[in-house]
């Protein structure tokens, strides 16, 4: 195990101008106004005043749901943290005094005793932890805590801190397998990783404990959730997960150190299955790194969309069988896919393999930025690879408001996942002009990287400290090759585990320029994908492409790709905000007539096509779209 | 409107040595017998003592279901019905003295106003015609008429008949729009073809007035299940058909004579239509018939699989959206496919086109035929057009033995399906060896057919007697040509709506020679429908041919057809009890490796696959089929 490696934390990262930078001022200038506005509207903050008289009806207007969910303080908290993450980085008064202004709220509403939860105050009092199965209070609880450490950390202030290490602390007390406390655990994991992150604050070794103590509870027989359902005397039945368990749902069919497939609900999975790679790292457990490594290999080998979605059933949210990849019924939410993302970076910092990187490049690069469209304030909750012209991003998915400050947070975070550190070396994941800080042996190194990506497959490395130590580069799968040249002297560095190793005593005003092959490549899928047989789906670099109606006319599906079709890159400066196109021709099979069968061979004939990255779908004139493409050998 | 033509009874036909020869012995010889075995082990003949306690209980053995089902006469009397139609062409005593005995039975239950349904008799006395849209008592009491025409044409006994007389005076008394008459219907069409099959026997009045006002008040408001619902204080929901109705399932969402498509369960909507077009033979109503003509277009322009199948989905047993046609997934209930058949022998006598006698005979070859195994005693109740090697026959699908029988009476009555005459003419729809005798201005006609089908396109029509008449000679739309020999000289006869017309004045000794054109071919399907892009249907002749995993291995989805790959036919005597198989090469489509994508492209190479008439499979060992495979332009 070569757990040594940290993440580099996001104030030691500035991103400079380019894709990112635009996306996140993007962000940070109207996306999280945008959805405070909403939150707002919807009444998630008029729900802290926790009195039912002052949620507006549930009928109120627009036909929205405005009673408090069991899930609303969650959306608040995953605000708050994007909020900090944007407050971090840029001076905003105007979002300071919204953040400001929500804490206070927070610390009104909380209760003496630490416990703060506007449904259960509010809609059932008297119910506290009384259903931990589906009401999602500790869930709650967790964002709350998430939200708490970024805040401190981002603005030095302890405001929400505090209120969240009192909630901690109550829940520390309330939750435990001493006499008296409740041996139970959240039908919606997320406590578990957000105390680590809080015991990684603190240093306090209760809430790691009490990590472990909710990981290893999970899924045990007799079944805490068939006790507390006797307890209230709820003989309702209940959301069924899975044909093993009615609790694969919340993952707590079994113990996660038994588990040998991922079932169930995909964000709760992997919010699970982050705080057990936590766990596996700071316990040094090797029992739950080969937990973590063998759900991974699952998840990556028989439920992964092309795109980095996962989950391909509305019906659980969540997992079905192997290789059940279906394209237009895809759900691929984009929470789950933010969820397989941080993960990833778990997995990363137990074991440095590019796999992990890979997967979170494709899912960041595509199921999770296709979650936002390009005017900020609209987003996709599930993203289907293939669409019939009917499936759009919303302004607000008020049925379940959990995607927009996900991705808000994820994209104001993202300085946090590029970049990790150890002893005397540096590795670099993604490639995005930044400029990241660091210290080998007390001496503080600056170093600035330039890059195309995801554009373009050359990037550049400045160095603006004299000091010796290890840069570790990423070989992303797509590459068809690498070439490394020092200060413009080509040099072959050694490959490992998918990194390249280049160990030197570097001097200031050195420069790196690394560039890897981006070649349009053509995926298939193996045969156990029904929906997928005979298909291919064409990327380049991190960015997988889809085919629109607007530039492909309709009925998509009668396009179809021959094995050996050169299709070529060009940037289109102009087009949803500067993407590069992939064109060439395809061949268009239509069947003659208008009966259902017809006996003539289908003709074909050329057609010219047009793909651009699948995150930027649905930002022109709504009609189908399609990932993956009909092909055809030779 | 060409409506003078008229179907030749069963007793002018015989049918000779051949293919169905072997089929109607099979099945006079085993499939009757066997039937009859399970009727009376399942109890079907034991209810007709109408004691609850003569009924064995349900949880007894086999996990059968033991108590008097709703529709259980009607399974009774299908098999009386194919046990007359057997009797009629051979002398079997132990066949007739089973048929004897159950008429008995039925006699004896028969109450002293003409009622009769063990059902009613047995479990709900008192709820008399109380709940028309699901208890299946005119269902019933329509194949009890049905067999007692049968039986009396067939063996010109009246025992039945007058049981059927009476129960069909009670009813007619009992339903219609007179003051104290019950105006209502029955929930599954079948008493209103059954009544003018009556009719036709007996020419009463009475029978045709009544199918008249059973179609005529099916679907009109206010609606009579509404009413019945309140009259019982019902209010338990019942089965949904549609999102249009939940009458739809019933076929009774609306007038018939107000529908546009062909919704809802598809044994209903068949038997409902075959009413409809026998009315509008009778009443010469030209709207009845436009109804036919439309809903006829609607089924084989968006509903109808390749095999004869119709009514996609398990779920109400019948159709879905326009083309959803899924391959593994299709039910395609054997039953619906003979209502299909039935609907097309009627539409041939409203107007008489080779395009109906075309889907009689795919139907009959493919999805009804594969509903009988080999044995002649094992039935495909779904006819799926794939199968993962979970699908087989079953001895008898006890949940409802509908199919059984009701493949035994069309098998042993294919006859009645042959030809039809008008004043001067005999129309051939389907070439069958077999002997047919008619009259021609009162002289008879004894025309003798040999005919290769369906393995090969050859007939031979020799002429026993000498008169003129119009010799109408159906050309199968698969036929690639036509090719007429009148006494060894080639002749070229005129075609109108699909038949060859060859008037003359025939002398006895004429011998013509037939010969169509039976290539292989592939057929494709139009782009609406999503299962079947870029794939293929072999078929030869009236055959759809399909692999099987024992003569192609496993994973059959890996192999692709190019288009212009020829398949070369051979008959194997020995093989499933001889049949034509075609064979030739594929090409067999892998992906490298183990991950679930790959950027490799698939690797091709030959294979050679052999394809057997689809409905001869399943009668080897078990494995996976396909009927439509991949496929690939030059």
């Amino acid at each position: 195990m070569s757990q040594d490696w940290l993440p580099v934390g996001p104030s030691q990262v500035k991103i400079l101008d380019g894709f990112w930078k635009n996306w996140r001022e993007l962000v940070g200038k109207v996306t999280l106004f945008h959805e405070y506005d909403q939150l707002q509207r919807q009444g998630h903050v008029d729900a802290l005043q926790l009195d039912p008289k002052k949620h507006r009806g549930r009928e109120e207007k627009d036909g929205w749901f405005w009673g408090g969910s069991i899930f609303w303080d969650s959306d608040l908290a995953k605000w708050l943290e994007a909020a900090s993450a944007r407050l971090e980085n840029t001076a905003d008064p105007d979002l300071e005094k919204l953040a400001d202004d929500l804490i206070a709220r927070l610390a009104a509403s909380q209760q003496p005793d630490g416990y703060l939860n506007s449904h259960i105050l509010t809609w059932r009092p008297g119910h506290r932890f009384k259903n931990l199965r589906d009401l999602h209070e500790l869930y709650c609880a967790g964002h709350l805590i998430e939200a708490a450490v970024a805040h401190c950390e981002a603005t030095g202030k302890k405001t929400l801190l505090n209120i969240a290490v009192k909630y901690a602390d109550y829940i520390e007390r309330t939750f435990g397998p001493g006499a008296g406390q409740l041996n139970g655990y959240c039908g919606h994991p997320e406590i578990e990783l957000a105390l680590i992150r809080l015991y990684r604050l603190t240093r306090d070794e209760r809430y790691l404990k009490l990590t472990r103590f909710f990981v290893e509870q999970r899924g045990r027989q007799p079944h805490y959730y068939d006790q507390e359902r006797i307890n209230r005397l709820d003989l309702r039945p209940f959301r069924p997960g899975h044909p093993e368990s009615p609790y694969a749902y919340m993952q707590a069919h079994k113990p996660v150190r038994e588990q040998e497939k991922v079932v169930g609900h995909a964000v709760r999975a992997m919010y699970l299955l982050c705080a057990v790679a936590d766990l596996a790292k700071e316990l040094e457990d090797e029992g739950l790194r080969k937990t973590c490594q063998r759900l991974w290999d699952d998840v990556c080998q028989t439920k992964l969309y092309v795109t980095g979605g996962i989950g391909s059933a509305a019906d659980n949210e969540g997992f079905t069988a192997d290789f059940d990849l279906p394209n237009e019924k895809a759900y691929a939410e984009t929470c789950a896919s933010i969820g397989l993302f941080l993960f990833a970076h778990r997995m990363l910092h137990l074991d440095l393999r590019s796999c992990y990187a890979d997967v979170m490049e494709t899912a960041l690069y595509n199921n999770i930025l296709s979650g936002l469209g390009l005017d900020g304030k609209s987003f996709f909750y599930d993203n289907p690879l293939a669409s019939r012209g009917k499936h759009h991003r919303v302004p607000w998915p008020w049925w379940c408001p959990c995607c927009p400050p996900n991705l808000a947070r994820l994209i104001l975070y993202l300085s946090r996942y590029l970049y990790s550190i150890r002893q005397d070396a540096i590795a670099v994941h993604h490639y995005v002009n930044s400029e990241v800080t660091f210290s080998v042996a007390g001496k503080p190194v600056r170093l600035r990287v330039e890059s195309e990506l995801p554009f373009g497959g050359r990037s550049k490395f400045t160095f603006e400290n004299s000091a010796p130590f290890t840069l570790v580069l990423r070989q992303p799968s797509w590459a068809s090759g690498i070439s490394v040249r020092l200060n413009g002297k080509e040099t072959t560095p050694e490959l490992s585990n998918g990194y390249a190793i280049l160990k030197r005593d570097w001097s200031s005003g050195d420069v790196l320029e690394l560039e890897f092959g981006m070649p349009v490549i053509k995926q298939v899928a193996r045969y156990e994908v029904e929906s997928l047989r005979g298909r291919v789906a064409i990327s380049r670099g991190p960015l997988v492409y889809c085919l629109e109606e607007t530039d492909n006319g309709k009925n998509l599906d009668q396009l179809v790709l021959k094995t050996e079709a050169v299709l070529s890159p060009e940037m289109e400066a102009g087009l949803l905000g500067g993407v590069v196109v992939l064109q060439g021709d395809a061949e268009r099979e239509t069947v003659k007539g208008d009966g259902l069968y017809s006996t003539s061979p289908p003709t074909c004939r050329r057609a010219p096509i047009r793909a651009i990255p699948y995150y930027a779908w649905d930002n022109r004139a709504p009609g189908d779209m399609l990932v993956w493409m009909r092909s055809r050998g030779a």
